[in-house]
Protein backbone atom coordinates (compact mmCIF):
# COMPACT_ATOMS: atom_id res chain seq x y z
CA UNK A 1 0.00 0.00 0.00
CA UNK A 2 1.59 3.60 -0.73
CA UNK A 3 1.89 5.63 2.07
CA UNK A 4 -0.84 8.23 1.17
CA UNK A 5 -2.83 5.15 1.10
CA UNK A 6 -2.02 4.06 4.34
CA UNK A 7 -3.29 7.59 6.23
CA UNK A 8 -5.88 7.86 3.80
CA UNK A 9 -6.95 4.11 5.41
CA UNK A 10 -6.24 4.95 8.77
CA UNK A 11 -8.92 8.04 8.85
CA UNK A 12 -11.45 5.68 7.20
CA UNK A 13 -10.95 3.56 9.58
CA UNK A 14 -11.42 5.74 12.40
CA UNK A 15 -14.53 7.05 10.64
CA UNK A 16 -15.87 3.55 10.66
CA UNK A 17 -14.82 3.10 14.70
CA UNK A 18 -12.66 0.06 13.35
CA UNK A 19 -10.20 0.11 15.92
CA UNK A 20 -8.59 -2.95 15.33
CA UNK A 21 -8.25 -1.84 11.87
CA UNK A 22 -6.74 1.91 12.97
CA UNK A 23 -4.30 -0.43 15.02
CA UNK A 24 -3.23 -2.76 11.98
CA UNK A 25 -1.83 0.19 10.26
CA UNK A 26 0.09 1.97 13.22
CA UNK A 27 3.91 0.83 14.81
CA UNK A 28 3.74 -0.68 17.72
CA UNK A 29 6.43 2.09 18.75
CA UNK A 30 4.70 5.28 17.30
CA UNK A 31 5.17 8.39 18.62
CA UNK A 32 1.84 11.01 18.15
CA UNK A 33 2.76 14.87 19.36
CA UNK A 34 -0.30 17.64 19.85
CA UNK A 35 1.60 20.65 20.14
CA UNK A 36 -1.42 22.76 20.84
CA UNK A 37 -2.40 20.50 24.10
CA UNK A 38 1.90 19.71 25.16
CA UNK A 39 0.94 15.79 25.13
CA UNK A 40 2.58 13.02 23.64
CA UNK A 41 1.31 10.06 22.41
CA UNK A 42 3.80 6.42 23.07
CA UNK A 43 2.41 3.86 21.68
CA UNK A 44 -0.08 2.39 19.20
CA UNK A 45 -2.48 1.06 21.78
CA UNK A 46 -2.73 4.83 23.45
CA UNK A 47 -3.05 6.03 20.18
CA UNK A 48 -5.93 3.64 19.80
CA UNK A 49 -7.66 3.90 23.00
CA UNK A 50 -7.35 8.36 23.00
CA UNK A 51 -9.12 7.77 19.93
CA UNK A 52 -11.89 5.46 20.64
CA UNK A 53 -12.64 7.33 24.02
CA UNK A 54 -12.76 10.36 22.38
CA UNK A 55 -16.62 11.71 23.69
CA UNK A 56 -18.75 10.57 20.70
CA UNK A 57 -20.33 12.91 17.90
CA UNK A 58 -17.48 13.40 15.97
CA UNK A 59 -17.29 12.85 11.43
CA UNK A 60 -14.24 12.47 10.13
CA UNK A 61 -13.75 14.14 6.61
CA UNK A 62 -10.01 13.87 4.39
CA UNK A 63 -9.99 16.80 2.66
CA UNK A 64 -6.28 16.44 1.30
CA UNK A 65 -3.65 14.09 1.52
CA UNK A 66 -0.26 15.57 0.31
CA UNK A 67 2.61 12.69 -0.22
CA UNK A 68 6.74 13.57 -0.47
CA UNK A 69 8.83 10.43 0.41
CA UNK A 70 8.06 8.96 3.73
CA UNK A 71 6.16 11.78 4.79
CA UNK A 72 2.41 12.59 4.14
CA UNK A 73 0.28 15.44 5.37
CA UNK A 74 -3.40 14.87 5.82
CA UNK A 75 -6.23 18.16 6.42
CA UNK A 76 -8.86 16.61 7.76
CA UNK A 77 -12.31 18.10 9.00
CA UNK A 78 -14.05 16.56 12.18
CA UNK A 79 -17.32 18.10 12.63
CA UNK A 80 -18.57 17.15 16.17
CA UNK A 81 -22.56 17.38 17.43
CA UNK A 82 -21.51 19.63 20.00
CA UNK A 83 -17.66 20.31 20.13
CA UNK A 84 -17.57 22.99 17.05
CA UNK A 85 -16.27 22.40 14.15
CA UNK A 86 -12.68 21.24 13.90
CA UNK A 87 -9.51 20.66 11.26
CA UNK A 88 -6.53 19.24 12.05
CA UNK A 89 -3.19 19.31 9.74
CA UNK A 90 -1.63 16.24 10.21
CA UNK A 91 2.37 15.30 9.25
CA UNK A 92 2.96 11.72 9.49
CA UNK A 93 6.01 9.25 8.78
CA UNK A 94 4.96 6.25 7.16
CA UNK A 95 7.58 3.31 6.58
CA UNK A 96 6.87 -0.08 5.18
CA UNK A 97 3.23 0.21 5.27
CA UNK A 98 2.88 1.62 9.15
CA UNK A 99 2.63 4.74 10.74
CA UNK A 100 5.21 5.45 12.95
CA UNK A 101 5.30 9.02 13.75
CA UNK A 102 2.53 12.09 14.01
CA UNK A 103 2.59 15.26 14.92
CA UNK A 104 -1.21 16.62 14.77
CA UNK A 105 -2.15 20.86 14.44
CA UNK A 106 -5.96 20.62 15.85
CA UNK A 107 -7.99 23.69 15.32
CA UNK A 108 -11.60 24.76 15.54
CA UNK A 109 -12.65 26.95 12.54
CA UNK A 110 -14.09 30.47 13.40
CA UNK A 111 -12.63 30.19 16.98
CA UNK A 112 -10.42 32.59 17.19
CA UNK A 113 -11.73 36.57 16.36
CA UNK A 114 -10.21 38.29 13.98
CA UNK A 115 -8.54 41.74 14.85
CA UNK A 116 -9.45 44.56 13.95
CA UNK A 117 -6.37 45.58 12.63
CA UNK A 118 -6.31 43.29 10.56
CA UNK A 119 -9.80 44.32 8.67
CA UNK A 120 -8.62 46.30 5.87
CA UNK A 121 -6.86 43.77 4.34
CA UNK A 122 -9.10 41.06 4.65
CA UNK A 123 -13.01 39.45 3.63
CA UNK A 124 -14.27 37.08 6.89
CA UNK A 125 -15.37 33.84 5.34
CA UNK B 1 12.87 27.24 -8.91
CA UNK B 2 10.85 24.03 -7.51
CA UNK B 3 7.58 24.47 -5.90
CA UNK B 4 9.16 23.53 -2.63
CA UNK B 5 11.56 25.94 -2.69
CA UNK B 6 8.85 28.77 -3.69
CA UNK B 7 7.41 27.81 -0.33
CA UNK B 8 10.82 28.03 1.17
CA UNK B 9 12.14 31.34 -0.59
CA UNK B 10 8.75 33.22 0.87
CA UNK B 11 9.43 32.21 4.50
CA UNK B 12 13.16 33.29 4.08
CA UNK B 13 12.28 36.40 2.65
CA UNK B 14 9.44 37.28 4.95
CA UNK B 15 11.95 36.55 7.96
CA UNK B 16 14.54 39.32 6.09
CA UNK B 17 11.36 41.56 5.90
CA UNK B 18 11.84 41.45 2.25
CA UNK B 19 8.03 42.74 1.23
CA UNK B 20 9.16 43.33 -2.32
CA UNK B 21 10.55 39.84 -2.64
CA UNK B 22 7.88 38.23 -0.85
CA UNK B 23 5.92 39.51 -3.37
CA UNK B 24 7.58 38.61 -6.36
CA UNK B 25 6.48 35.32 -5.56
CA UNK B 26 2.59 35.18 -5.27
CA UNK B 27 -0.05 35.89 -7.81
CA UNK B 28 -1.35 38.88 -8.02
CA UNK B 29 -4.53 37.30 -7.26
CA UNK B 30 -3.34 34.87 -4.71
CA UNK B 31 -5.95 33.68 -2.09
CA UNK B 32 -5.27 32.43 1.18
CA UNK B 33 -7.89 31.48 3.87
CA UNK B 34 -7.45 31.52 8.05
CA UNK B 35 -9.79 28.88 8.42
CA UNK B 36 -9.18 29.24 12.79
CA UNK B 37 -10.39 33.35 12.59
CA UNK B 38 -12.45 32.98 9.38
CA UNK B 39 -10.41 35.61 7.30
CA UNK B 40 -9.55 35.32 3.81
CA UNK B 41 -6.79 37.47 2.01
CA UNK B 42 -7.68 38.15 -1.32
CA UNK B 43 -5.07 39.29 -3.96
CA UNK B 44 -1.11 39.87 -3.49
CA UNK B 45 -1.28 43.41 -2.56
CA UNK B 46 -3.34 42.23 0.93
CA UNK B 47 -0.97 39.50 1.53
CA UNK B 48 2.43 41.29 1.69
CA UNK B 49 1.03 44.25 4.09
CA UNK B 50 -1.02 42.11 6.28
CA UNK B 51 2.23 40.90 7.10
CA UNK B 52 4.16 43.50 7.04
CA UNK B 53 1.92 45.13 9.43
CA UNK B 54 1.61 42.10 11.81
CA UNK B 55 2.93 43.41 15.10
CA UNK B 56 6.89 42.82 15.42
CA UNK B 57 9.09 40.88 17.62
CA UNK B 58 8.16 37.50 15.45
CA UNK B 59 10.52 35.27 13.80
CA UNK B 60 10.35 32.39 11.25
CA UNK B 61 11.86 28.55 11.76
CA UNK B 62 10.70 26.16 8.71
CA UNK B 63 10.15 23.43 10.41
CA UNK B 64 9.41 21.41 7.33
CA UNK B 65 7.98 21.51 3.71
CA UNK B 66 5.85 18.60 1.93
CA UNK B 67 6.20 18.34 -1.66
CA UNK B 68 3.58 17.10 -3.60
CA UNK B 69 3.03 18.29 -7.32
CA UNK B 70 1.57 21.76 -7.04
CA UNK B 71 0.81 21.11 -3.45
CA UNK B 72 3.49 21.93 -0.80
CA UNK B 73 2.50 21.75 2.89
CA UNK B 74 5.08 24.13 5.36
CA UNK B 75 5.67 23.53 9.26
CA UNK B 76 6.44 26.71 10.37
CA UNK B 77 7.35 27.89 13.94
CA UNK B 78 6.93 31.32 14.63
CA UNK B 79 8.35 32.69 18.44
CA UNK B 80 7.57 35.71 19.20
CA UNK B 81 8.74 38.30 21.71
CA UNK B 82 5.57 39.10 23.37
CA UNK B 83 2.77 36.93 21.90
CA UNK B 84 3.72 33.82 22.88
CA UNK B 85 5.40 30.44 20.50
CA UNK B 86 3.01 29.51 17.54
CA UNK B 87 3.36 27.20 14.63
CA UNK B 88 1.58 27.12 11.59
CA UNK B 89 0.69 24.33 8.83
CA UNK B 90 -0.01 25.81 5.88
CA UNK B 91 -1.12 24.11 2.07
CA UNK B 92 -0.07 26.16 -0.76
CA UNK B 93 -0.51 26.08 -4.48
CA UNK B 94 2.42 26.50 -6.06
CA UNK B 95 2.07 27.40 -10.67
CA UNK B 96 4.64 28.42 -12.63
CA UNK B 97 6.63 29.42 -9.97
CA UNK B 98 3.92 31.37 -8.13
CA UNK B 99 2.15 31.02 -4.93
CA UNK B 100 -1.63 30.90 -6.23
CA UNK B 101 -3.71 29.72 -3.28
CA UNK B 102 -2.91 29.39 0.73
CA UNK B 103 -4.79 27.95 3.48
CA UNK B 104 -2.85 28.38 6.94
CA UNK B 105 -3.91 26.84 10.35
CA UNK B 106 -2.25 28.84 12.98
CA UNK B 107 -1.73 27.32 16.67
CA UNK B 108 -0.21 28.34 19.86
CA UNK B 109 1.82 25.76 21.32
CA UNK B 110 0.65 24.79 25.22
CA UNK B 111 -1.99 27.19 24.59
CA UNK B 112 -5.16 24.45 24.86
CA UNK B 113 -5.53 22.71 28.35
CA UNK B 114 -4.84 18.80 27.98
CA UNK B 115 -8.14 17.23 29.58
CA UNK B 116 -8.09 15.11 32.51
CA UNK B 117 -9.35 12.11 30.61
CA UNK B 118 -6.37 12.05 28.64
CA UNK B 119 -4.66 11.63 31.11
CA UNK B 120 -4.17 7.74 31.06
CA UNK B 121 -2.84 7.80 27.80
CA UNK B 122 -0.18 10.48 27.08
CA UNK B 123 2.82 12.22 28.34
CA UNK B 124 2.93 16.14 28.80
CA UNK B 125 5.66 17.22 26.41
Amino acid sequence: MESSQVVRQMWDRMQDRDWAGVGALLAEDLVVEWPASGERIVGRENFVRINAEYPEGWSIIVLRVVADGVTVVSEVEVPHASAGLHRVASFWTVRDGLITTGREYWTEVGSDPAPAWRSPYVELM
